[in-house]
Order: structure tokens, then sequence, then C-alpha cells
């Protein structure tokens, strides 16, 4: 199998570092020949390396694309638009592609996907989501006895590195996110992970894979980790909680209930102990019950052995002619998913007011929390650094999202409530 | 494509199921159709409820196998000599094979896997290993791009049931045994589970996948779980670990270190929190890095849904005329792994000493771990129950299993030592 490389970066090195650490071995022991037959990337520079160790290389990736003896298109280049054209432009050929670009895949999958169900084309993405973790093939293949009830994964390594340190180490969010800058796990402008997106993305992905819909990412509730308290955490771990960054997937009748959010879980949880920058898919099936699969989120060979993996599917088919993937024809504009809106959704939920140490502050918060049927399961007043300032926790029965906001709206309107009322989901 | 099933038992019994509850979905949304079309069990009073909804069905088993109109042969009838012998015959008419039968693979592995390579057939096994971990389509195809450096698993859930609740609820061996059998965890004679024989099946099978090779499941060292006391459980517990029963695998250059033995973990390592029934596979992979995945380890569905999912695979490879699978054909007697003597393995040791409380029985005892070159790393020496009787408990640094071996040998004869010593591996 020939294979057009687009894109020599972190993870674009990897793949060629591991294709000339394994090519024997898979030749030998699996019977397929994975050829490295063009590398493409913006630059002569990018290239040099390439060209000196023999590899045709070029920085025309149309032109790779449109070479006849291409097999597949191994897309690692990043971004949307170029994406776009090139992976439209390689099912057009009747290529097979292999990309690691979730957000390419949850904004425009719903155009690629049935395009490659039409050509008849194979789009491979093991690497788009916890890169170490064979999940896509697990849903498509592996769990195919089961129907999955409830999906909560942690998927983004920035956010789950930042919340371990703010946990272990009592650290504020600012200081985690500087640690973690220092140490290469965010990026300078770490807007994308630490707002979420870059979760909704790939909770778009595994939604729809769970559900056989095409569910739109830019339509689902996303609340990122930036509003999260060295004090929230602490208090959560005196209710035996630990926060997470999770999405979070459920099947309710035929619709679907996906969205991103801090969460509470208790820390017997599976997902609780999942720490630093590793990933984690938590899955609730019917038949199997439930399972866990932890792994590396990202990385340069974790993620490019995802790919390879692809790779080595799509050689053993092409090599037979057969279809190596579940068809995802279903991931179209025509079969978008019914969302359960958020305020249709219900939780436990943590609330943390920050009020003056007034008279009947609390009488007042409560009142209204009683005016919105939110029954209270715990309540703690704490004192805060600030004198003449209270912080109360309340941890709510389960209730509706659409009440937490309205007595949220309402107490935050209060005038001895000082800042804006922090709230976090539990997961159950 | 046509499906012969021998075994109406638990888990023939879920597959049945499972294929009733998801054909439909497998025909529309996959596009593959499995349709049941001879169940075959010993007696017709076991076949009695499915003729009764209208399925053929037979008591001869070679009968149905012989059937040119059968495409795939699945066997979930368990033992030995008969699903050998239906197996073969399967393979030599050139039928596809699913078992859930990890005796049988790791038993008679070595004559199945090679037939079915020279007969272009494939032998599907996802259930015969962590029933609800899809862990063998993840070491033949998900981690296809890295190499598996070592693998430990909990994949015994009669074990690990009953050390969770000696761990949590500080029962004795025998107790949480009986707690075990009483709730269906365990078998009347529970000896194949606690003396890890099942362990040891499994262990063989993915120390073969990860190392291309057979390994024998009769050659490696493997010890149960009948010794562990409580004493035991609450002094690693002292030591910030818990005692695990692991199936281990290690690539030793050209050699295959594999076994099944109690080891003290860590509490932090991800095997640690696997608690009660469930399975889990943790795996170090040279690209990679580190994954677990956690799952029911038996139970009707579950292993039902697992034996449904390779269906789907072979369905699926059957419609295109495609391999499936990674060629097992390495799996043979010409291809024999070189196992690590356990002697030659090393390792961190726990020993637990019952001594008389009399002068001079700890000089004797520290006197011959010297003699042998052990370093000590800790030692506490406890009041027992006994008047007259204390226990000590030694924790070695990294020694050879030989130099553990020839002190304990020697240690059981000192006059003032009164019970046979304690030994337990750390796993690192």
């Amino acid at each position: 199998m020939r294979i057009g490389l687009i894109g020599t970066g972190t993870v674009g090195g990897g793949v060629i570092e591991i294709l000339e650490q394994r090519a024997k071995y898979f030749q030998e022991a699996l019977g397929v020949q994975l050829e490295l037959a063009c590398i493409c990337a913006k630059t002569d520079e990018e290239l040099a390396p390439f060209r000196e160790k023999g590899y045709a290389v070029s920085t025309d990736a149309f032109a790779m694309i449109n070479d006849s003896t291409i097999d597949v298109v191994v897309e690692l280049a990043g971004g949307y638009e170029m994406p776009r054209r090139w992976l439209t432009a390689a099912l057009e050929a009747g290529k097979h592609v292999v990309t690691a670009n979730k957000a390419l895949l949850a904004k425009y999958g719903h155009e690629l996907f049935p395009l490659a169900e039409e050509k008849d084309c194979h789009i491979l993405f093991e690497a788009a989501v916890g890169g170490g973790i064979p999940i896509i093939r697990s849903l498509q293949e592996g769990l195919v006895g089961s129907s999955v009830e409830h999906l909560s994964c942690i998927i983004n390594g920035t956010c789950n590195y930042i919340l371990s340190r703010m946990s272990e180490a009592g650290l504020s969010f600012e200081d985690a996110l500087k640690e973690a800058q220092a140490k290469g796990f965010a990026e300078a402008d770490p807007t994308f992970d630490i707002e979420g997106i870059d979760s909704a993305h790939k909770t778009a992905l595994l939604a729809s894979l769970c559900s056989d819909t095409h569910v739109d990412f830019e339509k689902i509730h996303v609340t990122g980790i930036s509003q999260i308290t060295a004090e929230d955490i602490s208090t959560a771990a005196d209710f035996g909680c630990t926060v997470k960054l999770l999405g979070i997937y459920h099947r309710v009748g035929n619709r679907v209930d996906a969205r991103v959010h801090p969460c509470l879980l208790p820390k017997e949880h599976l997902l609780s102990s999942v720490n630093g920058v590793l990933n984690a898919v938590f899955l609730q099936c019917d038949n199997l019950g439930p399972t866990l699969q932890t792994g590396a989120g990202a990385g340069r060979l974790p993620t490019a052995s995802a790919v390879v993996a692809d790779l080595v599917s799509l050689a053993r088919s092409t090599d037979t002619g057969s279809r190596c993937a579940l068809p995802m024809g279903f991931f179209s504009k025509e079969n978008e998913a019914e969302l359960v809106p958020i305020e249709e959704t219900s939780a436990r939920y943590y609330f943390r007011f920050a009020a003056k140490d007034a008279c009947g502050v609390l009488a007042a918060i409560t009142g209204i929390l009683a005016q919105n049927e939110i029954s209270i399961e715990s309540i703690i007043q704490k004192n805060v650094n600030d004198p003449g300032k209270v912080s109360i926790v309340v941890i709510t029965e389960k209730i509706l999202e659409c009440k937490a906001a309205a007595a949220l709206q309402a107490i935050d309107a209060l005038p001895n409530v000082v800042d804006k009322s922090q709230m976090i989901r539990f997961l159950m």
C-alpha cells in the first residue's frame, strides 16, 4: 500500500519514525507492506531532512493526492480549510484517508464521511480521540454486541493535568496552568483546551459513534475549567469528590444528551483516579456492563502509533478489497441527532455562593432555592480569607438544570451576594 | 452468514439472546446478516425451548459442522476433547470458528491455529480473555503500531473478588471464598480458579499475542491465592500495597517471561483499584506508553457480547472475502517461546516468617538473608494472637528469585521457625 503523508510536525514525524521502525515487522509478521511513497509539507526546509534520507517529497499536496499510484492519504497537518480541501480531493480521487484531525472531523465530518461512503473509501481516525486508547476501534468493532447507554470521558490532557495539580498540590487554576505551560502540556494560548472546545470535538465524535447519528459539536453544551477555583477543588474533596472535565453522552429515548463540563465524581469512581495528562473513556453498555480504557491522550508516538494501526488495518483491507471499518455514512446532516437541551437535563449540583457576612443572607439564598423547588442535600458555611465575606456551599438533590439556572440568576441578583455564583454538576 | 452454535448454556444462551436483540440493527446499520442456522446441544431437553421458538436444532454437532451451508461454527460448550474434535472438523471443512474456550486454546491452540492458517480460516476468541474487554482485538489491531514491553492483568474474577473482600472487610481467605461461592462468583470446586490455572490459560494466550510466539501454558510459573492470609493483606496495606493475583508478561531479549502469581502493588498503581469481579489488563508499550482496559471478566451477556462482536467481524470479512484478524499461525510448536525460568527473574519480595518468640531467632533469619546476599529494605516484628509466637515481615530490595528460594528453604529449616514461610513478589 502506497502512502502519501501530509504534515511533518510532531505526529507526522512520529509516523515516519514508527514506519521506519516497524515496516519489516509488518511485512514479515502481518504480511502487509506499508510504503511511504511521498511526504508533503509547506516548505522545502521542513522537507529537507526527509529528502536527504531518500524519501520522495513535495510541497504540492494536491499533486500528491492526484498521483494515481498513491493508495491512501494521511493528513496530519492540522487546521480546517486546507485539510477539508485535501481530504475531499483524496476521496473524490477514490483514495482512503487517515487523519488525527478531530477538529476537522467534528466540523466537516458530515461532508467527508458521506462522501467517503459514496466513493467506497474509508476515513480512519483512531488517533483523533484519546491518542493511545483504541477507543474508535472498540466502539466500531469490539463493542458492537452491546449498545452504549452512557459514556463519560477525560479526553483533554491539558485540563486533566491542571485539575490534577490543583487537587494534589492545592494550586490555583492560574498557577496550575502556568506549570502545565512550563512542562509543555498547555499551549501559549490555552483557550481551545481550557474552554472545552477540544473536548467538545472529541465528545461529538464519540457520541456520534455511540448513537449512529451525526452529533453537531457546535450544538452541544460546553463549559470549560477556567472558572474552577482551588476552593471548589478542596470543598469537593471534603465531600469525597474529585473535579474532572468530562465529555458526556447519554442515550435518552431517541434523543442524545451530549455535553462537556466540569463534573464532581465520587473518589471511588474509576475516572476519579485518572490523573495528569492521561485520558480515559468510561462506558456503560447494556450487555457488556461498565468498561474503562485509559492511556496517553496525546504525544508524538502514542498518536503516531494510532495512525500506524489505522494504516495496517487499511493495508489488510485494501489488499483483499474488503471494508475494514464500520460504515460511517450515518454521520451526515440528514441524520443529525436530536439533542437534549441542557435545560432539560438533571443532576445533583454543587453551588458555591460568595456573600457578605450579613444577617439574613443565608435565609435569602435558601428561600430562593425553596421557591425553585430545589431540595438541599447538605450545606456548609465557611469563612474565607476576606473578612466580612463568607462562602456558602450547597449540595442539592437531583434537580432540573432549568431550576438550577433560575435559582442562580435570582441569587446572583441578591444585594449581599458579591461574586458570580459557582455551579458544578455531579456526574451521578 | 450462517452460524452453527454448539452449546446452549450460560454464554450460548446469551449469544442467542443478543442475536435476537440486535440482528435487525446489524442488518440495517452495519449491512451484515447473522443467521442462526442451527443450534446444537447434548440433549433434546436442552434444545426444546429453542425448537419451540422455531430454530433448527440438533444433538449431532458433527452433522451440523459438515452441513455445507454453515459458514461458521461457534463453540460454547466448554471442556477440551470434544471441542478439539469439533473445531478440527470445522476447520478441515473450511469453516471459520468462534470460541470462548481459553482452556482449549491454551492446550490445543498450537494444533488449531496452524490448521486454521493452512485452511485460510479464522479462529476468533475475543470472549476467551476478559469477556467484556476487547483486549484480543486491541492487541491484534489497535496496538499494532507499538510493541508490548510489559503486560500485567487481573483476569480471574473469582480471585479478584476474594482478594478484594479480604482487603475491604478483613475476611480470611476461607470466609471470602465462602462468600464468593454464596454469591455465585466461585464454583463449588474452586481449584481451577484459586490455584491460578484459569489465569495461566489466559496469560499464555495474551503473552503469545504480545510476543508472536507460542507460549505453552503448562510451562509458565503458576502460584494461586489459597496461601494468602488476612495478615498478609493487612501487612501489605501497612506498606501502602494491595495484593492482586496477576498474569504477567515481559519481553526479555528474545525470551518471554510469563507467569501467574500473587503480587504486591502500590496503591497508586492503576490495577490496584480494580476490585470485585472486574478484570483489567495493563500494558506498557514502546510507542503508546501505558494503557489500561477494565471491564466485566465473565458473565452471560458480557461474554456473549464479545462472541457476537467476533461474529460481526467475521460476517464483514466473509462477505468481502478478506481476512479480518491478524494471522495466528505463529501459535505453533515450531514457534514456541523460550521462557525465562522463574529462578532467573528478579523482584522485590515480601517475606513473612512465623517464629517462636525466642532469643536469637531474628539474628538467625537475618543471617541467612545476608548469606544469600539479600538486602533488606524494611523489617517489622509483630506480635500475633498466639502467645510465644511472633510474625516477622521482611521487605527485600530487588533480588533474584533463586536467592529468595534458597534463603526461604534455609529459614524454613530453622528450629525456631514454626510454619512454612510466606513469600509474595512485588510487581515492581
